[in-house]
């Protein structure tokens, strides 16, 4: 049923989610997610009617542009982006209300000239005087954008509007230049005014986890380590380093570029406490609560509990491809990971001992993000006294591509003889729902407009993550006697001694 | 995945499933159940090559009739009732092996004419002298057929074979029935020669309750009342009395025709504890005590917590149809009931205070049978707060006509908006393992012959469900006070008193 609208509660929960008009303003305007997520999530929200009027869009980048020109090439890579195609009367309605504004980002005069235009879009009352500003340049880039933002006076709220920031990730590379970045953002804008971007959290069944959990009864009372054996938490993707991915990925690593914010995010999702209300602030407590419980690992933990890798040269799609090491924009003898499996232990009282396992590749056999809990084996008596019978229940989430979720149990296969056959329980998006999922990026946008930071990462939870994940950074640059990096094959599921991590307890990786 | 034949406790397990050869004797040969059940049971077991060598089928009835005669009545009626078709290469195979004997049910030479025919069947050895008595009379003749095979000694087993004997329902009307019928049955075979038929027993789905519940890890800990706040078992038919069923209908009604076995036998193999092993004695003993655990009721009680009705005149698929009180074979004033509604506790301490409800109705819109398990809802906290939704989740088991199993859940609506939708989950019985299941009659008859008798009926079984059954019978027909008896259209769900009875305590019936 949809919530009906004479609800006085329905009300006040989407309030939170009503958007306002504002301008946008988005640094890094001729860049990559510009043109292949921003705009297309701003298209088909107008398509959608989901757009609040009086929106304007401003890009702000160093090459010189007229409007007219940006805008063209802002409608080609829509057509070629946009989920819902191209309707060019949308299209010429919602680009009507795009300019350009030329500047580099170290030019003060530039943010004044931009802080000229935005008060002329002002003017006429549409906007309502908020602004968001989208920080989505290089890394390098954010202090000094911050920091101009504030010398020009545009961090400040004007009229009655309200002034945010979204800043994207890579949100520092460890807790020394997260925090430092926190400290400009936050003598920028105040917490509240600032969204730190995890597409992840955006995703429809990253979102739905917390229905899932907390408004079923079905689910929480096998949620704790005394009915689940261990999770699984799988971002799989078969591409490489190809289209100059690899110069960032080399400093940064699987690690660092996946798992301290995507999958640490989805950890913290299923694995936190019933918040006490929705409010942003209730939910992400709990998610600091659990980035707190991590167990730390020192030099010999990491080592012990956590698998590195490099691919080497292998076969995906029937197309062979270079090794790690091969690739372009990969030092010769980088020691960046392209693969990380660790085993996590969350210290509390609801899943002491349950291992999570959470494994990111580049160049698996395929791209998928799924979460599998497994439930602890039925006691070794009755059915389960067949040996060759695998008993456990798994529950899988999928995040990506084909969102649903799904039942693992064992069930008898029909005929005249006892044969017990695993059988999936099984729930998709697409088919239950007759329509996909809207891009993350389309929800992140209305909510930053709308002033709902539930989905966003606040700093603590970022810094929490660092402090975990520096950790296992040092033991592998800075420790005397750095643990091995193993090597997969481009196409593989990853190195033996990821499965040999799994094989120590008894378990094995589901395959996806 | 298969149990591998290799495997040792495989062959322990499934060795109880062995059937053995046998000769085969069906009194009421020339009755229904015969001709759209029994035979058509055992051609499909022989087509499916699951019948063991050297089975040699002998009907005993009242007309005469040569050997062929019947054979050819029987290949009529297969054709029309099996379920995998009719190929006569199969059929001719099997019915050489059919021979028919004349005989009155009361008359003791024809027993002794029997006993020499099937000493003759016997005389090659490949029935290895095993003898099973199939007694699918009419039920005043079961002690007659009983006594006459007694008198004649073919109730001894002979030359180390077995002699067993297998009784179709009604056990009795009551308990005191039941228990003569059970006396003369004990003082003509043991009781573990005994098999007395629950049809629904045999039935695929309701084989697998026991194996959801006892080979899965993820039931077990929500079976019981703290989180299970009531279940539902209905069996609907959209029959009447049509083809004659009104005569013997009418001395019965629903109670003891649907309830009194097939119905709690369900709700027993739902409610029982898990059993110490699978031997047929430790589950029926698991099952007996819920049985001895179930609420009786005086008078008061059935007022109370059931409500019996007929239905009245109405539409059913299209088509206008007489009510019960005009069909043919119905006592003009009959206070038969062609409905019940039972709200039934279990005093025991998995199931203290939560309702079982209970259902069987002729004249409904639809042939179903189904058993819901209602959870309680989560904590009026977070997604519950919409007064809007109805947040239980429900698990739904489909007995017949297409088997399988689901979940109810609340899951997001994909979008930018947070709606909440029950989905569900699901699991259908034939697009899983892309083959129908086979007919109740096969499993139960290749069960006897293997001297498995988990899925039949104990003696003290069915007289304690007659026990519990008796006092509900008594306080209608006997009490100077008795309950009304309510009225529902034909085509429709029920009386509203039926609705009211649920509604007393929240809850509702689940629309199959």
């Amino acid at each position: 049923m949809s919530i009906s609208s004479d609800n006085p509660l329905r009300e006040d929960l989407l309030s939170r989610q009503v958007a306002k008009p504002c301008s946008l303003v988005i640094f890094g305007a001729t860049g990559d997610l510009t043109h292949r997520k921003l705009i297309p999530a701003l298209y088909n929200l107008a398509a959608d009617n989901d757009l609040p009027p009086g929106i304007k869009v401003t890009g702000f980048a160093r090459r010189d542009k007229t409007d007219d020109y940006w805008r063209n090439e802002l409608a080609e890579s829509n057509r070629k982006n946009s989920r819902s195609g191209h309707d060019p009367e949308v299209w010429e309605e919602f680009a009507s209300n795009i300019s350009y504004h030329r500047g580099n980002f170290n030019d003060t005069d530039a943010y004044h000239s931009l802080s000229r235009h935005l008060d002329m879009i002002d003017a006429d009352g549409s906007t309502m005087h908020n602004r968001l500003f989208y920080l989505s340049t290089a890394p390098e880039f954010f202090p000094i954008v911050l920091e101009n933002l504030k010398e020009a006076g545009l961090n400040q709220s004007r009229n009655g509007g309200w002034t945010r920031v979204i800043i994207e990730k890579p949100l520092g590379s460890d807790l020394t230049t997260a925090q430092e970045l926190n400290r400009v953002l936050s003598n920028t804008f105040s917490e509240d005014d600032t969204y730190r971007i995890d597409h992840y959290l955006g995703k429809e069944t990253a979102q739905n986890i917390m229905i899932l959990r907390f408004a079923n009864a079905i689910f929480e009372p096998l949620w704790r380590s005394r009915f689940i054996e261990q999770v699984q938490i799988t971002c799989a993707e078969d591409l490489g380093m190809e289209g100059g991915r690899g110069g960032y990925y080399d400093t940064a690593g699987a690690t660092r570029d996946m798992v301290q914010n995507h999958l640490l995010q989805l950890l913290c999702l299923i694995a936190m406490e019933p918040p006490t209300d929705l409010s942003a602030d209730s939910v992400r407590d709990e998610k600091v609560k659990v980035l707190r419980s991590l167990r730390r690992m020192g030099p010999e933990e990491v080592e012990r509990n956590i698998v590195r890798a490099q691919y080497t040269h292998g076969e995906i799609n029937d197309e062979s491809v270079p090794g790690y090491l091969q690739e372009e924009r990969i030092a010769d003898e980088s020691k960046t990971e392209s693969y990380v499996a660790m085993r996590i232990f969350i210290d509390n009282w609801r899943w002491e001992g349950t291992p999570f396992y959470v494994r990111m590749g580049k160049r698996l056999p395929k791209k998928a993000t799924e979460i599998s809990l497994h439930l602890k084996s039925p006691p070794n008596v009755l059915f389960q006294k067949l040996p060759s019978i695998d008993g456990s229940n798994v529950l899988t989430m999928r995040i990506q591509p084909d969102e649903g979720m799904s039942v693992r149990m064992l069930s008898k296969l029909p005929g005249n003889t006892l044969q017990i056959e695993p059988v999936k329980m099984d729930f998709h998006y697409l088919s239950s729902f007759g329509k996909g999922s809207p891009e993350a990026y389309e929800r992140l946008l209305l909510d930053a407009m709308a002033g709902d930071a539930t989905l966003f990462a606040r700093r603590d939870e970022v810094e929490n993550a660092w402090l975990f994940i520096d950790a296992i950074e040092s033991a592998w640059h800075e420790h005397e006697q750095p643990p091995p990096m193993a090597e997969y094959p481009a196409g593989s599921w990853g190195p033996p001694e990821a499965d040999q991590l799994l094989a120590e307890r008894g378990h094995h990786w589901r395959e996806l």
